[in-house]
């Protein structure tokens, strides 16, 4: 597997530091039942407010379902399209509007869709694949395909497989398979002693 | 430290399986400078749509910025004051509203910092801290406290420490951290074929 770790001050978790979001997927792999029930128990247990677990997930796997697994990839924008080809397993993450227990508007639960994929994403590198979320997809031609409830919001499509070489890709997803990680610094995103003042490092 | 692993009906990696959000604080220790940036770096390095990185946080280390803890803890809800009176690290996690490349509406700036939030969530874990994510506080209050600008919606507050004994909680808070974990089945959360659609296990 390529690896390209997260460039960091200090050292973190591994698991974190080795995630990353790769376009070159083995057309030839699949993800096995097994594979896909570990990937949900982890986006299961995410934590969420009230513990509403608010978000829902729809699931195309290629080689079981190719009619379900072509319709959602005729959401993907073109640039998602020339890559997720050969991806086996897709998703699209849905976050819900209100509260179960109360009825009331649940203000957290895209909030909270977000920790359950990234639960899926590090749950998947563990099981030695790889995942990638997209914001670029058509929402209200998802929202048609697959009858999403008008108060469910979809968030992501994710990509989930086994890695291959970039050489596999087209030069312009290749470029962008290559381009080296970055990350804003520290100072512009978390602050101490007041908004917008850098954490002392 | 109390471990209270996710029941799943088949293994996930130990850091999402240990993760959970208790409310036992030792007071008497406190998170190292290394450790705080540890988990920003953790946070970080979380993906974003177009690499935005939406999230800011707003950090108040007990010891070194009493007088700013406190104008934080303010702004709980008193439940919540029961418990984190003992915490060391607060946070305040934020969601921007627009792309920096564009300018245009982000629509993924909570979903992402729910992500971040739960790599910063995890990386505790790893070096044998504990956090917690709250959402019962009083956002214009913080707001106001802190002059978060009005593009930005503070989301959550979390607690970050390590663990104490649940005794040291008063009777009604215990009675939460005993309380059994518990999710909604698989079959609730995860479609598969269609919206509603058990995904099949």
């Amino acid at each position: 597997m390529q690896e390209r770790r997260a460039i960091t001050s200090v050292p973190i978790h591994d698991l974190l530091a080795r995630r990353w979001s790769p376009r070159a997927y083995d057309a030839e792999r699949t993800v096995t039942r097994e594979q896909l029930i570990t990937l949900l128990e982890a986006g299961r247990w995410a934590p969420s407010c009230n513990g509403d677990e608010p978000w829902r997930y729809l699931i195309w796997h290629k080689a079981r379902d190719p009619q379900g697994w072509q319709k959602a990839f005729e959401c993907l924008s073109d640039n998602n399209k020339k890559w997720v080809k050969n991806v086996p397993l897709l998703m699209l993450s849905c976050a819900g509007s209100i509260f179960a227990h109360s009825g009331k508007l649940n203000r957290w639960t895209q909030h909270d869709t977000g920790a359950a994929s990234l639960s899926i994403a590090l749950q998947a590198l563990a099981l030695g694949l790889i995942a990638h979320q997209m914001g670029g997809f058509d929402v209200e031609k998802a929202r048609a395909a697959f009858s999403v409830p008008a108060e469910y919001t979809p968030m992501a499509m994710i990509a989930i497989g086994y890695q291959a070489a970039p050489d596999i890709l087209d030069e312009e997803t290749k470029a962008k398979e290559l381009k080296p990680r970055a990350r804003k610094p520290l100072a512009e995103r978390f602050f101490e002693g007041g908004w917008g003042t850098p954490v002392k490092t």
